[in-house]
This record gives C-alpha cells, structure tokens and sequence, in this order.
C-alpha cells in the first residue's frame, strides 16, 4: 500500500498544464497532445521476486508480462496501442539468452496488438532483472475513457472470471482486454472503466473515488473463476486484468448479452450516491467493502 | 559492451513497419507517427550503482539525471520535449523522503524544458534503485536529425568541453543540450548528429556506423575539458552528454563562430569517405582510433 500512498501524493502536486495533459498522472493512461493530436501513454514496470519469479518463469514470460499490463492500461481507456518503447536491468550473471527471451516475450504480445517495440534501453548490473515497459496509444476516434464519470444509478459490470490469476499463473499469460474495450466503447457510452490489476475491492475503490460516487455489489453476481478461492479471491486476489466499467442500466443488458469480442460480461452491481462502497450478501444485508474483503456487521 | 552486443542484436530484428514508424531501434529516439503526427520517444534507465550512487548522491540527484539523459536524446534529434513517464522500483529500506527527492529531481529539470512528468509507477522491491524514464517529444517544424546523414567532407563539430565529467559529478549536474539543437537544426542543415553519452570515441564510432563513412579528428582539435585526465579523458570517459555532429565545412565555420545557445562549438575533424576512424596526432600522423582510445603506430 505504500506505493499508493506514493503515487497519491504524485497525483497530489501541481498538474501539468491541462492544455497539453488532458489527463494526467491518476488514471490508466495520461492523455497528452503531441503536435495537437492526442496520445495516450502508459508506464509500468514488472520486478524479480514482486511481479514474477525469473528462475521459475523465464525471461521470455516476464517480458511478455511487462508489455501485457501496459496493454492492459491502454485497454482501460479503450485506446488503440500504437508502439511500445523497454528499459531492461539485466542481472550480470544473466545469460544473453533471458536478454533475448524477455525481447521475445515483449516482441510477440505486442506484435499481436499492432504495438511494435521501436526502442528500448539495456544496461547490466549486480541487482535482479527490472524490466519497465511504456506503451503509446491513440484513442483512434474512440474518446478516452476515464475512471472518473461514474454516475448514480449506473450498473457496473466486468469482464471475465476473477480470482486466483497469480496463484496458478495465468497473470503470465492472460490476454489484454483492448478488443473487448475498443467494441464497448465503439458501441456503448461507457461512463468510466479500469482495469483490475490490484483486486476489484481496490479498484472499485479507486473508479469510485475518481468519479466521487459509491458502490454497491452483489455477491452473487460477482463472476468468481474456478481457480479462485472463492468469493475473497475475486474481490482481492488481482492480476486479474479484467475491465470494470459504468455504464448505463439499459445499455448494461445488451452488453451482458452479447458479451465482447467473445468475452463474457457479468453485471456485478450499480453505483450510488455518496461514497459508500458495500457488498450485498446472499441475505441481502449490506457489508462495507475494504480492500482486503468486506465486514461482516450487525 | 554486452549491452551494445545486445543492442546490436536487437536492431538486428524485423524492423517494425516504416510506414508507421519510420526511426526504429538504433537512433538516440524512435520516431512514431501517432494518429498521423510524428513523435519522438526515447527511454533510458539508471541503475543505483551503475550510473549514480545512491548514498553519496541522494534521490534529487538521480531523478535529475534519469530525466537529463533522456532529454539529452531529445536534443541529439533535434527535438523538442513534451512530456515524460517514470518508472521507479525503490528498495524497501528507502524513506518516503528518497521517492519525493527522486520526483522532484525529476520534475525540476522536466520543467526547465516543458517536459512534465504526466505518468509513472512506484514499486517497491527488497533491491536498489532502478529509474526508468521516457521522454516524448515532438521535431515541432525541424526534421528529426537522424545518426545516419554524414557524407564525405562534412565537418565533425561538437559542443562544450569533454571528459572527467563523470568522475567530477557534471553527469549529475549537466545541462542537456536541446536549446543549442533548436538552434542548430532551425537555422544550419545538420546532416547527422549523436549526443556523447558512451564518449566521443565510442559515440563517433555509433554516427560512422549508421552514415557508413569515416572520420578523422585532430587532437589539438578537441575541446579537452579542465577536469579532464587529458586527451584520453575527452576521448573515453563518456557521460558528457555535450552533442557531436555534421555540418558542411561552410557551415561549421558559421557555427563556430556564433556558438549555439551560448554553449561553444569546436570543429573537431572531418568525415571521411570509407570506415577508417583516425586520430592526427600533434606531429601530423594519424592513429587508428578505438573505443578506448588510439593506438599509436609505426
């Protein structure tokens, strides 16, 4: 949780000139204009022993896991990647051959997005393998979508099965959600999404502060995977990189029932007033969430 | 120099689509076209104990130079900044403190050249420091400069002084050059420019290599810096950051006698026709030039 705190107080100091940052530091992606035409850009970074374990995935897995979440990040915003630029920290008792697999992982996945790699930086030290990967992006006649349009009465809904991604691995393996969000938002009015990387607890909690709305969910409505440990897995494992969006009641039953781009989607609850966020238990009775599950009360 | 085998490599694959990105990996920036506009982006690490020391310097101090290097990028295309993302991985015995120094650092020099930092990552791991950064930016009416233009008969030109800046801290404490690169391109034809990050041996050898031609200097030519341990520091030393590049001969003398953005120009040598690189000594005779430094013959 410190990183968040960090990243808050980033988010906390002056803004860049919104002239050229429409969107800033806080959301999935920033939103900047280069020569008046909007890009979208997104950082992230995947370390040894935090977000993979090289001696036991390989290089060529964790390069592909650096540029999947930032895929990811552009999917969040319905974006359209463009190129992908990576800095690689290389172990000096590394072999040319994890230097050359963790191109490869980077080069395939974003090969399959139409993200080339046009650049990337290499050095080798006495530390374990750092990889940070940047994506760009065009909102290619789609507008950004952003966390903060949540509106009272919306239904929130999510993509996928949630739950035990990490535990059995399928956050090295697991398809950015870019085809689903370009059909949704080509399609829908999508008032705000995210993509769940830290756990649908957490991020619920941060499309409801960004939008300044509440949250209430139902249990049973949460689509949990059958590699989850049950419903706490869902709400809190994360790596699932799924989307979780706001969108109006009416348009939320036909995107449930034609799913998109062959992905299914789950109508897991509706936004509220105010700023409680709540699970409604198969009794019906209301827990508030946190971000590591819900409290039982009364 | 396994980092340059690698990144050899690495341009050694597919290029990606010129259509789309017409600079791939191999220039100091790629150039991406992004809904029609070209940009450029450059991405470049340090590593605690590779291009800073974390105790000695402080957290300010390696932001800076995170975000300096990449700016020095921008300047050896020309270019002009728009914004930046980071990327941090802080070890877990690292105060609070050392993450807002790394920003400020960052942000500071970001906006003496309307470079705001609009994006980045925090992540903390039990290893050191690793700042990964990428620069945007746009040739805003100058076309990119590219490594590759130098032609037979141009004059070698570089800015400032050279060697014993990493040993002095001015790697630390540098201006990255992109006023005098505004200059130069928006008034003088630049047929190929490099900015000196691994020294003017090493860098000359990269701007030969991809104009396919040679290069002769003149010792008593070269702008030896007072802290320098000589010619030999000028030549090797590396990390001065100061920009190399090829002009006609009419132009440099031009050049030269304005200066650029206030920063002084010395006229080095000539770019000749072949691959040989050479060194003309005080006595007039030439010396193959290397990577780390020349070889006296006959």
């Amino acid at each position: 949780m410190r990183e968040h705190d960090l990243i808050n107080w980033i988010c906390s100091q002056d803004p860049p000139d919104a002239a050229t940052v429409p969107v800033g530091p806080g959301d999935d992606c920033a939103v900047v204009l280069i020569g008046g035409q909007a890009a979208l850009v997104t950082v992230d970074q995947v370390l040894d022993s935090v977000h993979f374990d090289l001696a036991n995935c390989g290089g060529q897995a964790a390069g592909r896991k650096a540029m999947a979440r930032n895929l990811s990040d552009i999917a969040a915003m319905a974006g359209q990647p463009t190129a992908a630029v990576a800095s690689v920290a290389l172990p000096a008792d590394c072999d040319d051959s994890v230097a050359k697999a963790i191109y490869a992982g980077l080069q395939e996945l974003g090969a399959q997005f139409n993200c080339p790699v046009i650049g990337g930086d290499v050095a080798i030290w006495p530390k374990a393998l750092a990889i940070s990967v940047t994506v760009l992006g065009t909102p290619a006649d789609i507008q950004p979508v952003l966390r903060s349009g949540a509106r009272a009465g919306d239904a929130l809904c999510v993509t996928g099965q949630l739950g035990g991604a990490w535990q059995n691995g399928r956050d090295l393996t697991f398809t950015p959600r870019i085809d689903p969000a370009r059909q949704l938002a080509g399609r829908w009015d999508v008032h705000a999404m995210i993509d769940l990387s830290d756990g649908l607890a957490t991020d619920l909690r941060h499309l409801c502060a960004a939008s300044a709305v509440g949250a209430s969910l139902r249990a049973d409505a949460i689509p949990v995977h059958p590699q989850s440990d049950g419903l706490i897995g869902a709400m809190c494992d994360g790596e699932d990189y799924e989307l979780l969006f706001a969108v109006s009641a009416g348009d939320a039953d036909q995107i449930v029932a034609a799913g998109l781009a062959g992905v299914a989607v789950s109508r897991i609850g509706e936004v509220t007033a105010g700023s409680d966020i709540v699970l409604i238990g198969a009794d019906g009775r209301p827990s508030p969430l946190t971000a590591t599950g819900w409290e039982h009360t009364g």
